[in-house]
């Protein structure tokens, strides 16, 4: 059986829990706590972070967009990075773009601030960080909109990891009631679609006891 | 004639450098003062970073890791990502461990406390951070140690972009005099033999007005 090491509010994991299920392939969860830095994990992840995947055959692949490559080579179909080297590029662009610039400038403000900071009993939240990450955040969903104006998906004609990555870390901002949805309509209506794929829904229903998400997380109309 | 717009002190742009001439590629440098904002520049790319790769046939490509991947979809030969999705994802995490992780701990503390904050006009360097950088470098070169002890270069048999792009980021703290070759000689080997590379020399010869590199910087001999 493939496993999937991950924790709820891990955009990378989320990342790749939807490229998984938009391949259709199966894959155990199991939560890792990485902040208790537990020798066997580290010893499959020498980063320390997840999300850590064990293929059915033991091959262990860690860090987001290696193992997100690594699927898209050897589960082809179908493609989520792009069929010739320009779109693969395109998508590449726009995958670093979410999870690089987007993570820094907006979810490590908000999320790391608000949770991962308690979670790791870094002390408290910083809130200039969390002034930043929510001025931030609107250019990022203007930018979407015109992606997603210019184009059907936000790399081009198909749904790729652009679109994974990007809704991955919007969700986990949005567990937080975080995303100004009402001043971004063309980015709620992309971010609406890709929230009634089958792919999306179950990570929407995780939990995280101390904190609960604001009542539009998972409505598919918000 | 292929451009690439990039600035001597950028670890991503060395790292392409480095690629195109492991490939017998020729391009033309342009030196891009990212913080002056040029919109001409913008235009080309969003995100307002270095590198940009301009192909003879006007495609313009953006972001370090997705330019790799571009050349080696496109020119083969010499493959420096790998030959299988194993060894790709092996190259992969270790280029993403030194071009974000080394770059976040050691880089951007060290380099971009010292240089790029005054080119910015970001005010005064951040000794905390100097610190910081000058204490996670060891953990670094200790993994290098480890990892060229263990196979002939980082991530396996061959020359990879997991060693171009180390070596990429260890040639601009270089530059500062900041990396501590005397307590880590089996990492000092590696970047030896990385160093005489025809690849890897022209960059050696960049020079910033105001602040020359140490004396061993360019030696082979160091």
């Amino acid at each position: 059986m493939r496993t999937l090491y991950h924790f709820a509010l891990s955009a990378p994991s989320r990342a790749i829990r939807i490229a998984l299920a938009e391949k259709g392939l199966e894959a155990q969860l199991k939560v890792e706590k990485v902040w208790e830095r537990r020798p066997e994990f580290l010893g499959m992840s020498p980063s320390g972070e997840v999300p850590v995947l064990v293929e059915p055959d033991g091959t262990t692949l860690t860090d987001g967009s290696v193992i997100a490559e690594y699927l898209d080579e050897v589960y082809a179909d179908p493609p989520l990075i792009g069929a010739d080297p320009l779109s693969r590029a395109e998508t590449r662009r726009l995958a670093c773009w979410f999870g690089q610039k987007f993570a820094r400038e907006v979810t490590d403000n908000l999320v790391g601030e608000k949770l991962m900071k308690r979670f790791l009993a870094l002390g408290e939240p910083d809130s200039q960080a969390i002034r930043a990450g929510k001025a931030n955040i609107h250019y990022h969903l203007e930018y979407i909109a015109y992606l997603a104006e210019t184009r059907n998906w936000l790399a081009g004609d198909g749904l790729t990891l652009a679109d994974i990555t990007a809704a991955a870390h919007l969700s986990v901002v949005d567990y937080l009631g975080d995303v100004p949805w009402a001043d971004h309509p063309k980015a709620k209506d992309w971010y609406s679609r890709i929230k009634c794929r089958p792919s999306v829904r179950p990570l929407l229903e995780d939990r995280i006891a101390t904190a609960p998400p604001p009542p539009h997380y998972t409505d598919l109309d918000f």
